[in-house]
């Protein structure tokens, strides 16, 4: 089988956290100067590995196997949140170009193909999962028109500073693979809580986000007797409440939901609050679940509509994610190679993050590989994973590369 | 009695209101060239009804009587909310300056000496009743020497470019005052729900206002089970629901509170929140209730940390204001104005509002008189009060003063 080469896999990962260190972590925003730089890195080392690798037209690195026959696609990103952790997203690109390197140098995997991918903006600086929705074909032009990043600056503009505006776009060429394999960081706890070193990713959750906006009459707080209010801040409060004690009754196991904004305008002490606006969302694996979540809130805004006072709608805060199943077969053969490779030491879970994954899902049979997060720590300075969950994580995967590849394309 | 003027009372209201109109609102925030091109006007309208006047060291326009003997102090201010009213402040001021007239006219009243004065930023812009603190003997050099306004720009810089920074502070005469005087508009809806034109006002309330502030983990809202987060924003959206119900239970009939400002930190929807904080102020007359009512805060925030997964503390977010009760004999003069231009047509009640009043009552007796808010509004362009019952306060005013001068010093 391929035998990675662990010094390489680490002398690798860790020449690409020089592009914008910062302490222990990185930042390197999408299409910012350090970005492009680690991506003209990174075509340097796919074409030592002996990919034809280019950086397209959004930004995509991306390398090709001069292999004949069907090919495995193994992708992530490189491109980091504001105060981003080295491993999130480089980890499975890194894993690919290694992987890559690896099936070259045993006779065994030789002739298979692996092609590797860095996808653009996966962070969302300027547009989220932006790569590989061009990959998959879709239609890009308008978004990336209308893109800007939180200091305005337009995604043309940056395109264009980074020289790549005019490049043609990369376009998965059909019939080309039998499966998409993103390996990455967990971003959570539960591997380590479990003490388990794999994770076989069963699916990604569906993801909703709804602002809830509560429209009462702004007044004087010394003045304006409590009777006769019509205060959004508490009915905003009433709301919350209620519907944190129904969603805890609603959830399954891997439900999970957060209020993480909340305004009351015009936020003065003295003033009796006309407008609150909170932002919810919430995750689930299962698509049913997230409905009824949804009808429970509408139903709640029923129930303040009801009361008279205040105005209450809900509105989507963001495009609604649908959760997507990871391909069972694709499932088996990671399983089998952890099982080799870390007997007893692996695990079935679903991702509560979201990945380019669930875009390339669309097209192609995906799966998903987790190494643990060392104290459940993602998108911070802090994020880290032992180097032997890292070598660990990258074997695995290239056994179950090579498995995938064999067995051809998965019903 | 000293009968005053309509057609010159509201002729002045209505020039004043030229100053920084917009609309049917005023836009005159204290110093502000446009404050002191109303304060040089005042200051000219003052000496024309034969008052020793100028603008001090702080910017308050200040006239003092020529008559012997001892002094009722009639003032308000003229300074505005960011989107103020035009009577608010206004009308006591002018209030004031036609009482002075009216006085002059009536032999019965022409001997008694009447001072008015238009304190500097009741409303705050710099430092919240600068003007009577200063009056009052505070000595207030350092809290002008900090003071800014919204854009930064510091009090001491306004006080130069309008030119007063060098002139000296007017200063509480020992011994020349019987009492002081605030006719103001009610800026509520109560005697209007009532069907009266005046009110008598009993007490200020006091104030107290408090930072609640919750501190658990910033963390993923994907990847965090539910069962392990420390999240500040619910824990802030029980506290805030729990204690709505609590107050309501404590409060008494005049207690009012607010929850105007809420803070979830870092503010983003996929981010469980690891701070929250909410501003909540507290109104009542009584020194008691709202010791109670802090008591139980104070409680609350004891259980929540009892709870054990995230901090609560609680301080002050502005200095406190102690209620202020209105002296009762001089309640009792404007009661028996009131009765006799209006039978019937008057109330007792407090204030729900800060004033002048409060900060004067620790020098002098002190009492206030309202007119009817249409339809509660004030703190805002529609602000507004009827022609009648703006003549009807001015007259009950004048009566009750002549009245006062004549018993001399309350009790």
């Amino acid at each position: 089988m391929p035998a990675i080469n662990p010094q390489r896999l680490l002398g690798d990962l860790r020449q690409l956290r020089t592009f914008g260190a910062h302490g222990t972590g990185v930042v390197r925003l999408a299409l910012s100067p350090v970005d492009i730089e680690s991506r003209r890195w990174l075509v340097g080392k796919l074409r030592e590995a002996g990919l034809e690798a280019g950086i397209d037209g959004i930004g995509t690195v991306f390398g090709r196997s001069r292999a004949d026959g069907r090919a495995l696609l193994i992708g992530s990103h490189t491109d980091t949140q504001p105060t981003g952790g080295w491993l999130d997203g480089a980890m499975g690109v890194i894993y690919g170009l290694e992987i890559a390197r690896a099936f070259r140098e045993s006779p065994e995997s030789r002739d298979f193909a692996v092609d590797v991918a860095s996808w653009m903006d996966e962070e969302g600086t300027y547009a989220g999962f932006i790569g590989s929705r061009s990959f998959c074909g879709e239609p890009v032009g308008e978004i990336v028109a209308r893109a800007r990043n939180r200091e305005g600056q337009p995604m043309s503009e940056a395109l264009r500073a980074a020289g790549i505006a005019d490049r043609p776009l990369a376009r998965m060429e059909a019939g080309r693979y039998v499966a998409y394999l993103e390996p990455h960081i967990e971003q959570g706890g539960r591997l380590e809580a479990a003490r388990k070193r794999i994770g076989v990713v069963t699916a990604i959750v569906g993801i909703r986000e709804l602002r809830i906006t509560f429209r009462g009459q702004q007044n004087h707080a010394g003045t304006t007797p409590m009777d006769i209010r019509r205060d959004a801040g508490v009915a905003l409060i009433r709301f919350a409440n209620t519907l944190d004690a129904e969603f805890r009754a609603l959830a399954g196991p891997r439900t999970v939901w957060n209020i993480g904004r909340i305004e009351l305008s015009p936020g003065s002490a003295s003033i009796v609050p006309g407008l609150a606006e909170m932002v919810l969302q919430f995750r689930d694996p299962e698509a049913t679940r997230l409905d009824a979540l949804e009808a429970r809130v509408a139903a709640l805004a029923d129930a303040a509509n009801a009361s008279g006072s205040i105005n209450c709608a809900v509105s989507p805060f963001d495009d609604p994610v649908a959760p997507t199943v990871m391909n069972d077969e694709l499932q088996e053969h990671i399983a089998r190679a952890a099982e080799h490779h870390a007997p007893g030491a692996w695990m079935h879970m679903h991702s509560a993050a979201g990945h380019d994954a669930q875009v390339i899902a669309s097209r192609l049979p995906c799966c998903m590989l987790f190494v643990p997060s060392i104290a459940g720590i993602s998108h911070d300075f802090a994020e880290d994973t032992s180097e032997a969950d890292i070598v660990l994580g990258c074997q695995v995967a290239a056994t179950a590369a090579l498995s995938i590849l064999r067995d051809g394309s998965p019903r």
